[in-house]
C-alpha cells in the first residue's frame, strides 16, 4: 500500500511511518514541524534525542517521500494528494495537547483552527476520490458520562421512539472539543459524500519506543512537559529525575491507556482494513482504541513501585491542586470490541512497558527539564 | 440595559437593534459587512432597499454606538467589550447560509472559522466577566432523528444506567456543523468557567419587517438568492416575480419556522431574562425557538394560494431535483416550551405575515434578481 501520513514527524506519526515501512508499505508524509517548535518554545525538549527529518529518512529501511507543509494550506494538501496515488491517508497533523489549548485564546484558536480546518481541508481534498481516511480523535471526547460508552454510535430510546445516534460528547478542554468538532465534520461528510473514514477514539499513549526503533537515528520524540507530556510518560520521567510524580487532584480520574507499540499495531490494522458497510455506519467507523483503563493513582503507584524495586530510585508521589476542571470521581466503562474483532491482541503489559521506559529514560536523564513537568496552565483562575 | 450586538448590520442583527431601542435599551454593535459584500459578490441584492449603517444610526430612535470589525479579531473584540459596560452580548456575527458553506472548501472553511473561532474569541473575551451571552444556533443542528427533539439536554438510559446528556447533533451542512461546533465550545465553557450562555436553536426566520421599521431608512435587508434567501422568503419573492416556486426534491421536508417579528420578541425575552440556575444546565440554556413547523409543500401551497387569491398573481410550484443531501420523508417533533414559559405568545399567523410580505415585495418587484433564486450549489456532484 501507499500510505499518506499527515504529521509524520510527531510522536505517533513517526512511529506509524516505521511500522508501515516494516510491513512493506510505502509512505509519503507531510509535516510543518509545529511540535518541534512548540516544545522548544515552552523551554523543554524531547528526552529521547531525535534526528532531523532528512536523517530519519536516510536511516529508515524503506521508501519515504516527505514534504514540509501544513494541512491548513489547501492547495498544498490537495496537490500532495493529487500527485501521489494514495491508498489510505492518516491525519495525525494535530495539535494534541489539552493543556496547550487552555493556555490562552491564541493557543485555543490555533488548536481548533489547525485540527478542525486542517481536517476539513482533507475532507474536501479527498471528496469523490474514495481514499479511506484515518483521523485521530480521543477517548476524552466522550467525557465521563454515568453510563457505558459505546464505540461512536448507540441505540437511543426517548419518549417511546428509537434511533441510532452519535453518542453525545463532552470533552474537558478546547483540544478535546476540537476533536468533537472534527468528528462532527467527518460524520456529516460520510452521510453526504460517499466516504470511508475511521475515527480513532484513542486512549492516552505511553512508551518510549516500538520494535522498529533499534537504530538511535530512528527514535521517536518523547515529551514530558506539562503540555505535550501525557500522564504515564511524565510520571516515569519524574521518577527517573527524582522529581515528585505530580498527581492532579485526588488522582481518582480514570482514563484508557495504550502502549505506543500497541497503538501502532492498532493503526496498522485500521489502515490495512478500511471501513466496509458492515463495520461502519454510512462509511463512518468509530473505534475506541485503548488497552486498559487505570486511575491516575494506580498509575502513580505502579511507576513508584517499579522505580523503587527495580531501579533503586526514591520516588515520591505528590498530589497537586488539580489545574484542570474535570470530574475526579466518576464511572468509566468505554467499550473496545472492534479492534479485538479485527485481530488486536495486547503485546505487552503496563509493567513490562514501564521497565523499558525506565531504562530508556535513565540513559537520557540529564535531558529532562524538570521544572517543565509542573503544571502552570490552569483551566480556571 | 446596554446590549452588545455582534453582527448588527444583518437581517436579524438590525431588527434586534431596533427592537431593543424600542424597549428603551442602549445598543452597541459591531459588523464587518460580510453579508453586504457576499450578497453583492453572488450577483444578488437585498430586495428591500437598505440604508448605510451611518444612515441607519441617524434615523434610529435611540442610542446606538457602532464600530466596524470582526469577531475574528480578538484584540478588537475584547477592547470593544472592555470599553462598553455591557449587560448582555448577542452574537449574530455569523455566516448564516447552509448553501454558501457547501459552495467549496473556501466557503466551508470561512464559515467554520468565522462562526466557531469568532464565538471562541467571545468566550475568552468574556471569561470571568459574568456577562450573559446569547448565541444563535439553529434547529437544524439536531438533524431529523426518529424521535422527539428536546431543548438541548435529555435524560438518556443506556445499558441500565442514566445520565443527562446533550442531545446528539446531525446537521445537514458545514454551516449547521459550525453551529454544533459552537454549541460544543459553549457547553465546555459553561462547565469549566462560570458562564451564562443562551444557545438559541432557531427555526427558519421569515418576514420583511417588524413594527419598528415604519421609516424606510430603518428597513432590514431581505435576501432571496439561493444562499441567503431562506425558504419562505424565497418563495414569496418567486411568486411576486412570477418565477416558479422552487421546491427541493419531494418537498416533504419539515422544518420549524418563526416570523421575524416573533423572533425578535423571543430574543428580547431571552436578553432581558438571562439564564439562572433553574432554567439552565450549568449556566448553559438551550432554547428551541420557532413558532410552527411545516413541510416545504405546505409552505409552497400557502404562498401560491395567497398570491393567487389575494394578489391575483399566477403562481407555479415546481419540484427540482434536491440540490441538498437530506432526508425528505422524516419524523419531526422538536419541543418548544421554554419560550412559552418565559411569556412568548405568537403575535401573528403565517397567512397574515405572508400578506405583508407580498405587499412589501410587490413594491420592490424590480429588485428581485430572479436567476439567483435557482439553486446551483449542489451538496454532491
Amino acid at each position: 500500500m501507499k500510505v499518506g501520513i499527515l504529521g509524520i514527524d510527531g510522536y505517533l506519526g513517526w512511529s506509524l511511518c516505521l511500522k508501515l515501512l516494516d510491513r512493506g508499505h510505502r509512505v509519503v508524509g507531510i509535516d510543518n514541524f509545529f511540535r518541534r517548535r512548540a516544545v522548544e518554545d515552552l523551554g523543554s525538549q524531547s528526552v529521547i534525542p531525535i534526528s532531523s527529518m532528512e536523517e530519519r529518512i536516510e536511516a529508515a529501511n524503506g521508501e519515504i517521500s516527505f514534504e514540509e507543509g501544513s494541512t491548513l494550506d489547501f492547495d498544498f494538501l490537495s496537490e500532495f494528494i493529487e500527485k501521489h496515488n494514495l491508498d489510505v491517508i492518516a491525519n495525525l497533523a494535530q495539535q494534541p495537547s489539552a493543556a496547550y489549548s487552555m493556555r490562552g485564546v491564541e493557543e485555543a484558536t490555533f488548536t481548533q483552527e489547525n485540527n478542525v480546518c486542517g481536517g476539513l481541508n482533507l475532507l474536501w481534498a479527498t471528496k469523490n476520490k474514495d481514499i479511506p481516511i484515518v483521523t485521530i480523535g480521543t477517548l476524552g471526547e466522550y467525557g465521563c458520562p454515568s453510563m457505558n460508552i459505546p464505540e461512536g454510535f448507540f441505540k437511543v430510546e426517548y419518549e417511546g421512539m428509537e434511533d441510532i445516534l452519535p453518542f453525545p460528547k463532552q470533552g474537558p478542554s478546547f483540544y478535546h472539543v476540537s476533536k468533537q468538532q472534527t468528528t462532527d465534520n467527518v460524520w456529516f461528510a460520510c452521510r453526504t459524500w460517499v466516504m470511508r473514514v475511521t475515527d480513532v477514539m484513542q486512549g492516552v499513549v505511553y512508551g518510549t519506543r516500538t520494535p522498529e526503533m533499534e537504530d538511535s537515528k530512528l527514535r521517536t520524540r518523547f515529551d514530558i512537559d506539562e503540555c505535550f507530556g501525557t500522564a504515564i510518560n511524565r510520571f516515569v520521567a519524574s521518577a527517573v529525575s527524582e522529581h515528585p510524580i505530580t498527581v492532579y487532584g485526588t488522582g481518582m480520574q480514570k482514563r484508557g491507556y495504550i502502549p505506543l507499540r500497541d497503538s501502532m499495531e492498532c493503526l496498522r490494522l485500521i489502515i490495512e482494513n478500511p471501513p466496509n458497510y458492515e463495520d461502519s455506519y454510512h462509511g463512518h467507523r468509530v473505534i475506541n482504541q485503548f488497552h486498559e483503563y487505570y486511575s491516575i493513582n494506580e498509575l502513580a503507584e505502579k511507576v513508584k513501585k517499579i522505580g523503587e524495586e527495580e531501579f533503586d530510585l526514591s520516588v515520591e508521589v505528590r498530589n497537586l491542586e488539580n489545574p484542570r476542571i474535570e470530574p475526579e470521581y466518576h464511572y468509566y466503562e468505554p467499550k473496545h470490541e472492534k479492534l479485538q474483532k479485527m485481530g488486536y491482541e495486547p503485546s505487552t503489559t503496563l509493567e513490562e512497558e514501564l521497565k523499558i521506559m525506565f531504562e530508556d529514560l535513565l540513559e537520557h536523564k540529564d535531558r529532562i527539564v524538570k521544572e517543565k513537568i509542573v503544571p502552570k496552565i490552569r483551566w480556571r483562575e
